[in-house]
């Protein structure tokens, strides 16, 4: 099924099931009914087999979901085992978080490089990479071909850094800005997802009332 | 409308409304249609008169909306006019990021304590507070009544934090690990945002292919 056809709500649970899953197969769980897997993750049982059945559905009547075939098929409907170079841009506390925490390889990246604008920065390993200069970055995405990047520099440098990376070819990115990618740039087929940790924060406000 | 009326995807989108409002207030503009609105946001315009409907609509046939009357009423609903005192647990990358980029008094929070276990961070200053030692923490939730958390500590030591802090009485997380709060503590009634740095990249990936 191609991806235009699925729902983005959907493709927002996925991400979810193969925590799940990957979970209940670290407990040495094999098989689960919709039924349990509804009550672990907070979703109704039918949204389970509806969303599962949109990728074709992996349960069999009666003897629930084979885990470790769901998670692989997740995995390959994701898109995780083929591996894309990311570059991150913007070494201060969120890129250091993201560049320490985040497995970029369990999730079809690969982080490949790191770059910054401060002197202090510079030459300092971050998650087993030595951060590159700011100036290098154009350099090093032409002549290594990169598609997609993290950026998580200030508001302020955001639009000129963002702009200067989609001439030079990258399409994919993960945006740590309040700059919007997708509305300054129309005319391109970008893939970006946003990280609003304020929007989060005030849904939790929301939620609190 | 009480919040359990309205779907958990229209409350998501209003943070995102409340952001576009306010950046549009910033340009000097006062007055926007729906149909403007949706080519900014990224929305159809029929979404847009229906989401804004769900808590009574705020536009004018004819003259579109009034963004000034709009950022306030979107305001009240989320709740952000009153403030929730929030402590944070956990001064590593990510909560020094949060610390100091996040502008928690305009989403209806105050940032009022930071706690770690690292000697080599208590005392340090993150967005103007004294890091304290995490020894502090339940003595100073109990004292001081409080009833939100951020929680940055390592997936390791989630369990232990967040349990102890229900036990004293906190409700609210603004979850950063990996821990399933809710589904911990079905028993309580706890309001949860949980955010899944690694669920965001593996949707980026799935949006790349």
């Amino acid at each position: 099924m191609a991806k235009k056809d699925v729902a983005l709500p959907v493709i927002r649970r996925l991400p979810r099931y193969y925590r799940f899953v990957s979970a209940l197969l670290a407990e040495g769980i094999e098989r689960i009914s919709s039924k349990e897997l509804s009550l672990r993750m907070g979703l109704t049982a039918s949204q389970i087999r509806q969303d599962l059945n949109c990728f074709g559905g992996f349960g069999q009547q009666g003897y629930g979901y084979n885990l470790k075939g769901l998670k692989d098929e997740i995995g390959k409907i994701l898109g995780i085992d083929k591996k894309i170079k990311m570059v991150l841009v913007g070494a201060g506390n969120i890129g250091r978080a993201l560049g320490t925490r985040v497995d970029f390889n369990s999730v079809g990246f690969e982080l490949v490089a790191i770059f910054d604008n401060s002197e202090d920065v510079v030459g300092k390993e971050i998650g087993g990479l030595s951060v590159k200069s700011a100036d290098e970055l154009n350099d090093y995405c032409s002549q290594n071909g990169i598609e997609a990047a993290v950026v998580c520099v200030p508001d302020s440098s955001a639009k000129e850094v963002v702009d200067s990376l989609v001439s030079l070819g990258v399409k994919i990115f993960w945006n740590f800005t309040g700059y919007d990618i997708l509305f300054n740039h129309k005319d391109m087929e970008l893939s970006v997802e946003n990280v609003h940790l304020n929007d989060s924060l005030m849904t939790l406000r929301y939620l609190a009332n």
